[in-house]
């Protein structure tokens, strides 16, 4: 508890908003939501009405800015970012829609997304079409290299969502499948889109890689802190609810931990709870009391900081300045959510 | 009934299958097969379980056919064609992994499809993994004319897709909605996918031209044969299931032409089991009476043969040989369904 205090006093110091990345690309960003707005039109009224709901509501444009920043960075000086961090915006969008699509046993718990109000088909349709339309962006960029790095990065998010969903309600998943899903299906496009500054602006190999390796180091980290947000009272003040994923029984670390240390009554608890779905009121307050028993919601966060500053160190490389500040102030605002 | 007999025996001396272009490609189709077979693969087990389920189930190959005929109709040489039409029996693939996803109201009425057994989320996360494949092959043939070609009928594949959702339940769609709609998501991968011999021979802009308009035509009359088997006893020979459109409430041109015709009541009977999906058990025997009393089923067929003639006019330019039977006869195949 003292340590946990400590480390909140700690990090209060810090900026825990994207405020600077935000100031830094002001320009830019408003370009980018302007390519956003003009190619998620379509003759088809329905197609901007559900991409501009949910376009709207993803708010705070995180990946797109990595582009943005990690160009500026690398000295970039053309037009090219702003239409790829749009691309990267639309790949990511059509990840949650299509993340939107519910099945008949989610149905049954009533869940309430997006879905609730377009149905499943318009979610996937609506997501199709601003897949494409990344496409089409990146075509127009006419850069191999760059469709290259964000097909592949397209492939490996859909594997992550589709391992993702085989571990959900397998409470044997190790951590090591958990890293697997989070790595492919967050951290995959967090490293593509940091790794697109040094592409555009042709920079050497090493300079790529270590974008990449931000990228992923804090796209890790994000997962982990949003994962944990979701067993943590700090989400209600965030606006959001709690419980989502024991609702649909993923996996997550602090649960994989969590039954790294449980006793032969709580394994049963998980796997009514998780595995069978049988849920009752207050499951959701029974499994935040063991996780904070064993302390795993701390442990993720720790492993999140551990990614948090191997994110910093890849910075190294690069000069210091304004750039360099706003993607470590980015680093600080994934991990100060979690305090 | 006479003229209905006198042009089955017309069409009955025609080839009614594909082997002509099944034979002219063998070698070409167990290349694309590999190619197929070899990209679909996954460490994640049900990816490659799911795919294979409805690759095989396809069956076919119709589309990536007219990616290999055309480019030897064009007399190409090389090898690109091979993992080209690979790629578009991949976003083929894609969309009917998409088109599977069910709403609730689907759910209640009791479908039966692959999302039967694997559940929306992953027909819909195996789907984009396809997608990003098939991208994944263009990129790796490095063509940016052949990405922007592709990359835009997926976006347009899409765009139809909504619009049927949109026209689903709607008895006022015109018959120009709903050719729009059979242009968008069926007509427009024909197309792309004729067009690319041309482009991977470099031939001059009217061939290219000519071949789009071939797919464009054959793939719309494909679509109204479809259409129209949906309520014909044919379909039941075919060994499939009659009514999955009315049952569903798709407003397909067999519909359209019999509500222009339609009394009061029959009206109000459109309208109950089409909008309304109000249906009983011998509501589809009464739909099917209608479209014979007004002949809607055979002026569908009328219009698809107009489309096929279309096709085998856009064919005139290039030299007689194996390549243009063989692609005249695959219009022969997609009318003669229907007889």
């Amino acid at each position: 508890m003292a340590l946990l205090a400590s480390a909140r006093g700690e990090d209060a110091k810090k900026p825990a908003t994207l405020d600077g990345l935000t100031a830094l690309l002001k320009a830019d960003l408003e370009r980018v939501n302007g390519v956003i707005l003009e190619r998620m039109q379509s003759p088809v009224a329905l197609i901007p009405q559900l991409a501009g709901h949910i376009i709207a509501a993803g708010g705070k444009r995180l990946r797109p800015m990595l582009t943005l920043a990690t160009a500026r960075l690398c000295g970039y000086h053309g037009e090219r970012h702003v239409a790829l961090a749009a691309a990267v915006e639309f790949i990511h969008t059509a990840t949650l829609l299509h993340d939107d699509v519910v099945d008949a046993s989610d149905l049954r718990r009533g869940l309430a997304t997006a879905n609730a109000v377009w149905g499943n088909k318009s979610s996937v349709l609506v997501g199709d079409f601003l897949f494409s339309r990344a496409f089409q962006l990146m075509v127009e960029d006419g850069s191999l290299k760059v469709l290259a790095i964000l097909s592949e990065a397209s492939a490996v998010i859909a594997e992550g969502e589709v391992l993702q969903l085989v571990t959900s309600n397998d409470i044997e998943t190790t951590e090591e499948a958990y890293l697997a899903v989070i790595a492919a299906k967050t951290a995959q496009l967090f490293t593509a889109a940091s790794r697109l500054g040094a592409v555009l602006a042709d920079r050497p190999e090493a300079e790529e890689e270590a974008l990449a390796a931000y990228g992923r180091n804090l796209g890790t980290a994000f997962q982990l802190v949003d994962d944990m947000l979701d067993y943590s009272a700090r989400q209600v003040e965030l606006g959001k609810t709690v419980g989502d994923d024991f609702r649909e029984g993923k996996i997550t670390l602090p649960v994989v931990l969590a039954l790294r240390q449980a006793s032969e009554p709580e394994r049963a608890f998980w796997r009514r709870t998780l595995e069978q779905l049988d849920q009752q009121d207050d499951d959701l307050g029974r499994a935040i009391e063991l996780m904070t028993r064993y302390g795993t919601l701390r442990a993720t966060l720790d492993r999140a900081r551990h990614y948090g500053e191997a994110a910093r160190r890849s910075l190294a490389l690069f000069r210091d300045g304004a750039e360099r500040r706003a993607l470590e102030e980015a680093i600080d605002f994934c991990l100060a959510r979690g305090y």
